[in-house]
């Protein structure tokens, strides 16, 4: 078995590359493996007959389209089409799983010949100049009303680019998100089509019959058009992404506040989740917690070097973020902290800068009830993650505003009730806040939020001020704490900002008495004008 | 007089915009009032003769071009020739400083005949197509080895288009970072110039002669190739951000931990400016709380509507950071904090959310000494200061590896002592420390630094502590303190995290104890496999 993990090797960004047409993407492309080559009859522009009974294809067979193609072929009524590059792995997959009755396919032609009307394929394969390559393949061999749906991680830009492109041609084009990894393809992913109306009628039954089941609703929705499917995905990332750090500085503040082992650890986050914090990421790190490395009987997690990988998906959901003007604090500082993890030569040098002093720090931790201690933990976990998942659905909210996108938040929180990485009770509680107010401008304002923070803030204050004087980085924690401090406050010091900025730069600024835009005349008498409004 | 702020009006971002060859730049772009318009020869594509006795030219006569050029003009041994899309503009300047001498002209063809070769124009328009624009006229009218600078805030990969796309016309392009607002570019700005070795032969003497100057040393360097000019302007704005936020902060806490009133900060702030913290914001913060309001008789502050602007420089610099993975945590709050106080709709809805309660708020400010809490708060300013200085440098530093600039770091922060913003005492200490170890890998550990640290520390710790108890918002104190623990941490969760992602995604990971990457088959009998590197 092969331990790199294709969920996400085939993930990779085309964020750097310059925006091109669909129609050029062979360009200096270079041709992945799991790319199928033209045929020899290659050239004849010519549709193939669609004369096929598959009903479905998928074109890349690594290990997140073999594993999707097996879904798919296990639900009934479902006939799979599969093309991949080499044909090794098509005849691999296709031996492996005779009970599959896979189609196999070694050309586009083949392959749109298998195909019923209309053709639907997916692709598979690594995100970036490989998709463009496929899908200028498809487009020879589809014909119009036919579908082709990526379910790569492309950035959503590219989505809405190819889509724009593919449409043209008179095929659909379906940017889909698809969570949940290896395990999630083959038995249930979350799944998160764009695109038009129009594939949606032919993809929805088929996407329904192989999505995660969540309360015995399909965890598939229509997001809405374009790009809209791979922008909520790139979201669900970067929520993950936060989630997970404010997890791992839960872990470090329970180890060193009260220096519990891992294993004790695990137990914690084991009794974590039969609560309200009940998540697939709390129960795999009460797995993770308790994993004991064969070759030196010690913890796995301090075996394990502490520098956090990234695909970036993460960096992706605040840049787009940082477009939009929605502040994601907490992703943003769970990506800072994966990337300053990484840098081992600048921690290497940083190691000696004073920290506070051990009487400091125990006096600061000060964990006679090491029971409280722990529970403090839990609310401030609690709070940062409501405060997280408000931040990615202020962003989704952002992004369909931008982008014309009618994206239905409820659905969204309950789509990623199963098959997906931050699958969580947790997100029935987001389905009902925005039942009950679609047009909700902020989701932790809705009362059942309001009442975990209120019973939450005054831990959460506790281990923020904690961590802080006990030298333990908590920067998810704290990020998250002043957020919520920032958006409630009745005034804020950006008075003062608007002051400096009009002061330096003739900025201008607003007046709470009465409407205008204004200038002071700092270089001069210091008197007031009103301003020509051009911000 | 216009209030609105020329230096920066003139800076809107472009970074949306297609990437596109300054040759087609016209395609859609609309005219902006300050771009020249072609005249009625503009079809010919002969150069202008290059008789004229001007040595620099200035295309662009909004505030900060008219300053720039009076600037210029003001300079023994310059003559400045001077164009503006609509005639008035260039009448009026001309008209109102008779003593400059300008070479006034109408038309890119009499623009170029009237520069000494190798001509030299400085473009002051609005970044974006019309910089296009008129890059594109003067390219008509230019020859080889003539040089054309941008002096606008453009973003640099466009500026590293450009400067690719004119080089083939064997003209050189530079484009130059300037800081220092209306006032800077009249009486002395920062100059950041990137471009070619050749056009800095030309450029050097003329820019020196009207930078700022600080003790003693022009504030302009040839900061590197292409881009970097414009990038290391991107990032001095970005530091300007965290700057002004932590002030911002500062004066917030002040304010609701001692009751003190606006004017009363003001000589706090004040007093802070005659110690380490001298600096240009430090300085105007004082006298924007000094500011009465005519009208009300109120702080000018409190009269302030508490929304910041932003013109997209902080977010591009966090933007880049995330591409170059590198943490730039306080600038990213600062940028985020901008945004949070934009909404007014989310903050409205959120004035309800529970805050401590007002004893728990007394308890934690506690604030029996006003001098030594109001010292606390300057420490931590100044802690905190030190951290966004190191993250914007870091910042740096990976950009020119990126791209492969060489930049002195240290004349970076020299040429920021005079001129712009974020001009400080401090930057000397900067310079100092690149001096010493130009290779420095985090700014911080430099030893004045580290110094500066110590004696900040336990302040810091407590500011961030009482603040997140007292529910008043610090998300850039917080968020410094954080970054610093991160990166003196002997060992992080970080590890944790590599666990989950290996557990639910097989993104494998590395041990501390031996070289490879290696899995552990969490779904089969949980032995650690050895794993390919694709990572």
């Amino acid at each position: 078995m092969s331990a790199t993990d294709p969920a996400q090797t085939q993930l990779s960004t085309d964020q750097d590359q310059a925006p091109h047409q669909a129609t050029r993407a062979h360009e200096g492309a270079p041709a992945p493996e799991d790319v199928p080559r033209p045929t020899a009859d290659a050239g004849t522009d010519a549709p193939a007959e669609g004369s096929g009974h598959a009903n479905i294809g998928v074109v890349g067979l690594a290990v997140m389209g073999s594993n999707l193609a097996r879904n798919l072929a296990s639900r009934e009524g479902n006939t799979v089409a599969v093309l991949n590059r080499s044909r090794s792995k098509t005849d691999e997959l296709v031996g492996a799983h005779p009970e599959a009755g896979f189609v196999p396919a070694f050309s586009y032609e083949d392959f749109a010949g298998s195909l019923q009307r209309p053709r639907t394929a997916i692709i598979m394969v690594k995100a970036g100049g490989a998709t463009d390559a496929v899908i200028e393949e498809l487009i020879r061999v589809f014909e119009p009303g036919d579908i082709i749906v990526d379910g790569g991680n492309a950035l959503f830009t590219d989505t809405i680019r190819r889509e724009k492109a593919v449409r043209e041609t008179g095929i659909n084009f379906v940017g889909m998100g698809v969570s949940g990894g290896e395990e999630g393809a083959l038995n249930g992913p979350s799944l998160m089509p764009g695109g038009s109306d129009e594939s949606w009628t032919t993809l929805g039954p088929i996407l329904r019959s192989i999505a995660a089941v969540a309360e015995g609703e399909p965890c598939v929705t229509h997001v809405g058009h374009d790009g809209a499917g791979h922008f909520v995905k790139m979201v669900h990332n970067g929520i993950e992404y936060a989630d997970m750090q404010l997890i791992a500085e839960a872990y470090d503040l329970i180890r060193r506040g009260t220096g519990k082992s891992p294993a004790e650890i695990a137990d914690v986050f084991a009794e974590w989740n039969r609560g309200e914090l009940e998540s697939y990421l709390i129960e795999i790190t009460a797995e993770v917690l308790r994993q004991v490395d064969a070759e030196t009987g010690r913890p796995l997690v301090d075996v394990i070097v502490d520098q956090a990988g990234a695909k970036g998906t993460g960096a992706w959901t605040v840049q787009t973020a940082l477009s939009l003007g929605v502040p994601v604090s907490g992703i943003a500082e769970a990506t800072f902290a994966r990337s300053l993890s990484s840098h081992p030569e600048q921690r290497e040098v940083s190691r000696a800068l004073p920290g506070p002093s051990a009487e400091s720090a125990a006096q600061a931790l000060q964990v006679d009830d090491v029971d409280a201690f722990i529970e403090k933990i839990r609310l401030a976990l609690y709070a940062s993650k409501i405060v997280a998942y408000s931040q990615g659905f202020d962003e989704i909210r952002a992004g369909a505003a931008e982008y014309g996108w009618h994206i239905d938040l409820g659905r969204i929180a309950a789509i990623w009730r199963g098959g997906c990485i931050i699958r969580a009770q947790f997100l029935n509680r987001i389905t009902e806040a925005y039942a009950a107010t679609p047009e909700l401008p902020v989701l932790l304002t809705a009362p059942y939020f309001v009442d975990a923070l209120t019973r939450a803030q005054a831990a959460w204050r506790d281990v923020v001020a904690i961590s802080a004087r006990a030298g333990i980085p908590a920067p998810a924690f704290s990020s998250s704490l002043a957020y919520y401090d920032g958006l409630r406050a009745e005034r804020l010091p950006a008075a003062l900002i608007q002051g400096q900025r009009d002061f330096f730069g003739a900025h201008t600024y607003k007046r709470i008495d009465k409407a205008g835009t204004f200038h002071t005349l700092w270089s001069g008498d210091r008197t007031e004008i009103e301003a020509e409004d051009t911000h």
